[in-house]
């Protein structure tokens, strides 16, 4: 039962989280848009994680050991009661990403190279536009523009930091930290997948591992013959001189 | 002894590092608290060094062969000696730190993944503090606050290094070369963690190794197959039919 | 046939893919040349991606399943038919890039490593020189002489990222990001490939290995005997009282 | 020979190396000293180059096949050669330090770790050295004393890059570059190491294995209770009352 609403609800899940990157991106990209425009983010903001809220429950409900469940997504729950709570937009927006990433983490053909991937874009994205956000209006502040935000956020991902960018507010400061640790598990995965491709390849050359097939198959080969060895000696009545020459026609192994 | 001493002694010391760094942290985020504050903090650093000598003395009187102990652990010796001869406040906090990292080590539930998180998290913490102790009075410095001094700790433990705040004296940059030295380990750690799982994944699906499992197991059949054979072969009295059951007696050994 | 066309072929593609390279080169190191060195080169270029896509159709017209060959190399195909759609002179440098790079994946005799360093000082050159193209006319760029370009492109791939020089436009910044990019791949390589290396050292001294291969040529050795003792038993008539002792001189196996 | 003669010279070598770090610094380091002093300094460069060259000329001679040995070891030849037709000071470092890092590989006793960390410090004093005697005179240059010169190269080679600090002229640049690439050789051997320990870890509770092992042994039990039982079938005569005891002869095995 479970299993099946989670395969079914993936792709309509997908899209509602297409439509709040959509949503959270608008407002910040085009500050200057018509009022309904940002109301209408808003509800849409509120929407998508009512619906994965909803997802939650309905897991919830279908799960074999509902107090098990609780206890084993802790971080799931808290996403679903904090936005009721304290009604920042900031904790909103992590609130309803923690819940699609617990949620994509649970569908069972993602690798953790896809997974990985699919974070650092996510994060990327919404490290972007979140930094934009405080930034622009802080009085040192050095990013701007989307295009700065999302300049800066690639030389942070990939620890080169130039440094002509950099966040100078509290918050933006927390949010290039995330950034800069999801950097560092982008570099992990890559040298990680590099280097396993690599010794997989090393280890079929592995001499030792050659020698055992090879001895294996020897060995094999000698309980073979030893089998049909006996078998001969099973077949002929042994010691019974009556039977003149039995053996040309006895080996039948 | 030792090793009960170690287990039991685990939880006091705990807590008496985290008093360690608090007592470290208060004078140099509020330099301006009263001077009974300054000295309290000073009397818990001395105390709490203390207590890690005498911890070592103890593991030292407790240990079988004494000079072993004295010779397989220099460093210890040597956090235990120097703040008595030199009473520089940050040597002795390197000495206090230096003990707790080596009894850490000790516990055996503990993993190099928690050990190295641990000294990460340890060593951004008092390097932040260092440096804003140090760089706080230089003419020139750039980091002023401990807001500043835990965001250059981030940018540098993860080699992105903005260069808008960054140590300018000798000192300040010492501590430096640590946090980035610990940096390149602690990304060390994440990589060879991922790609260690990666490997083990890999590998469970190594071809050669299925194969010889595959050999084995029917060389393990054959041979069984074998061996009942020569069973058969030995119950009845081959060729001997006039000796009734004698077969079923003799096979003693 | 495809496998002889591409073998004889790699050679004179190489040559033009160097050609082009310099062709690329001359006009932005040397702004101030005569009209018909610019004019020249231009010609190179069309001429090196002429013949690339002529490389293509040959191998298309000599596959076995053409329509296989298409739909396997979807890039090749993109790469010969833009620059005759958009005659932008970076999109015919990438798409020629491009299909130099497909095509020397497809020799058999390069390894992994070598494919990546090709990629890494390929793209740091042409990265340079496009950076340095792009920024040199940009009224806030700090690259603009082809020191700078090169200089920038070793801190940015290298992740060192000083930011004493940086991209100010938008598609130099676009250029950037694939070095840096690179520039994780180069580390990983760098590392999978230490990484295997020791790794291969390391299970060189796998005990669990050799303790199965002692096991295993004990065992060979135990079967061999047991074989030799079958034959013997085997050999002799038993139960033939008028044959004395033939047992002696029966192991012939 | 050639073996006894590596092995005897490697402490004066080694001796000789330090003193030649010693030369190339003191006339960086203090450059008001007296003339004499640079001159001596210039001699010990001149005499270490000697050493290791006559070292060079001895091995070759004393080498079983000596076209195989120059042909083997073409950069210890450029090194020998260059300083005498090209009385650059860099070039003859450059070639003194070949020297000793190519003799220094040559120790049975040396892992890879050894060599890449000794290699790593010492192009990192070197590095910083050649760095402040080439910029301290450039007229934009920001690395004017030996603590930025040190400070620089350390954030260089850890790809921290603050920027505070960095080489502004052609040649500074190239050995920026040279500390660059070797920084990233580090992280490669620390990671590499550090991977290698978890994978041999990881390994030791691979299933796979130990699922071999169990069935290797149960198969040696299985063979070894067989040949008990052939032993067994061997020795009395079967079915042959009249023959007393030829059983006890002929097990020899």
């Amino acid at each position: 039962m479970k299993d099946r609403w989670e395969e079914r609800t993936q792709t309509p899940l997908l899209v509602l989280a297409v439509a709040f990157g959509l949503a959270y991106a608008v407002p910040i990209v085009a500050p200057g848009a018509d009022p309904w425009v940002h109301r209408l983010c808003t509800h849409v903001e509120w929407a998508v994680w009512a619906a994965f809220a909803l997802d939650y429950l309905v897991r919830l409900a279908l799960a074999p050991a509902r107090w098990a469940f609780v206890r084993g997504h802790p971080l799931d729950l808290l996403a679903v009661i904090l936005p009721m709570v304290q009604p920042l937009r900031l904790l909103r927006v992590v609130s309803t990403l923690l819940l699609v990433g617990r949620r994509a983490r649970m569908a069972p053909q993602i690798t953790l190279t896809t997974y990985v991937a699919g974070s650092v874009v996510g994060l990327m994205m919404f490290g972007s536009l979140a930094v934009l956000h405080v930034e622009r209006d802080a009085p040192n502040g050095n990013i701007k523009t989307l295009g700065d935000a999302v300049w800066w956020s690639f030389t942070t991902m990939t620890t080169v930091g130039y440094g002509d960018h950099a966040p100078t507010t509290g918050l933006g400061r927390v949010l290039a930290v995330g950034l800069m640790l999801s950097g560092i598990a982008l570099l992990g995965v890559v040298t990680a997948n590099i280097a396993a491709w690599f010794i997989a390849r090393f280890e079929r050359d592995d001499e030792t591992e050659r020698r055992q097939l090879e001895l294996l198959e020897a060995l094999t080969v000698e309980v073979r013959e030893l089998r049909a060895e006996v078998a001969r000696l099973a077949a002929p009545p042994p010691g019974a001189p009556e039977v003149p020459a039995p053996a040309p026609t006895s080996p039948r192994s």
